[in-house]
């Protein structure tokens, strides 16, 4: 199977909107990090969150294991902060295997839901 | 005409929502990948689906005729098994010969629907 | 000012659906491939749109003049022949000089619409 | 931490409508572009807007400080000129400094609102 994927992410958009409609908790308002980790090795990650008027933080970290999807919601990350709502934020992640990194958001402050989804940014 | 895509694509998100509104089958909840084979050779594809807690399942087996397109929706996808509903998954597409591949959703849990698209993560 | 663009550019996922909702023609379901041409020669476009289930139909030709913006609907293609409602289709785009091109639909089938956008594929 | 990001970004896309529904301002129809300057050292950008029947507009000049994200709003941007709504623009976004670029748009003025998100075309 192909190896594919790289070890350096960024996501320029950030915002989770404090409220939702909807049934709880697919339905609420969420921002996703969805990795592919499709290597024989399980890959550690670190994400760096940057704010526009004070210093990043983090790192936040996980694994994803060997062979194996993982999809995270910025609104569960909690140490070494909660991820503030209502605001703009950047994410810089960071892996020691290639991964693939999708960015996804369920915005459903009012009835109609808004739905997004990009390729996060891949650097070499 | 120019030759254009590569062999290796990854789609880090994907979720296929069990419910859905509006007439069927055009407005059912679905993901899709579509495929463009611009070349002059058909292209065999083979998707292996990448789940968080147990191991990939795959692959999935079809041909995009030459100079042809072909959207594919994960929903009918049945052998080797079908994909679980409201569940996150990754895609690995992997192909004999050059092809193109976007992502695209239709959510309609909900009245007011969603839809998202982006292109596909390529590997050289 | 920088040189920007690639010369062929693929939209795998291509569908325009034949219902609207709202005023028109600002909110008829509609695709677009969006041109960026930057530089200071004008951009002559080719457009080849491929079937499931049969041959491909083009060129459609037009031009980007230099340092301008052109905004195509799909829905407006006439010659060589008008492409058909409720039909999955790909594009392939050639340009004799660098482009920059993004794909858009809205989806107003339903009184709820939905929009969708990402860069095209571009190749070198 | 990586460096990661681009010096020369381009939209294609961009459309700022001029009707709105729901709360103001979350809620009013905006075109968005996000930074994200990871670096270590302010990045001075350049945005010029091309139009499809006149002459480019620009430059637009803000600062990215140092690590930090920046999140600006299309229907703010004032100087030399204000955005005209209801247009169809493209964007070329210039840096002396590695940034990443995301484009996001909410269009609200139907009472379900859309919302659009892709990365920006990189060039080297």
């Amino acid at each position: 199977m192909a190896v594919i994927g790289k070890k350096t992410w960024a996501i320029a958009e950030g915002y989770i909107p404090s409220g939702s409609t909807g049934p709880e908790p697919a339905m609420t308002s969420h921002e996703t990090m969805c990795f592919l980790n499709a290597g024989e090795r399980a890959a550690h990650i670190r994400v760096t969150i940057f704010f526009k008027d004070r210093d990043p933080v983090g790192p936040y970290t996980f694994t994803v294991p060997a062979r194996r999807t993982k999809h995270v919601r910025f609104n569960d990350l909690k140490e070494p902060a909660e991820i503030p709502r209502d605001t703009d934020y950047s994410s810089l992640i960071e892996s020691d295997e290639p991964v693939v990194v999708q960015h996804t958001r369920l915005d459903s402050r009012q009835a109609e839901n808004a739905l997004l989804s990009t390729i996060a940014f891949p650097a070499d």
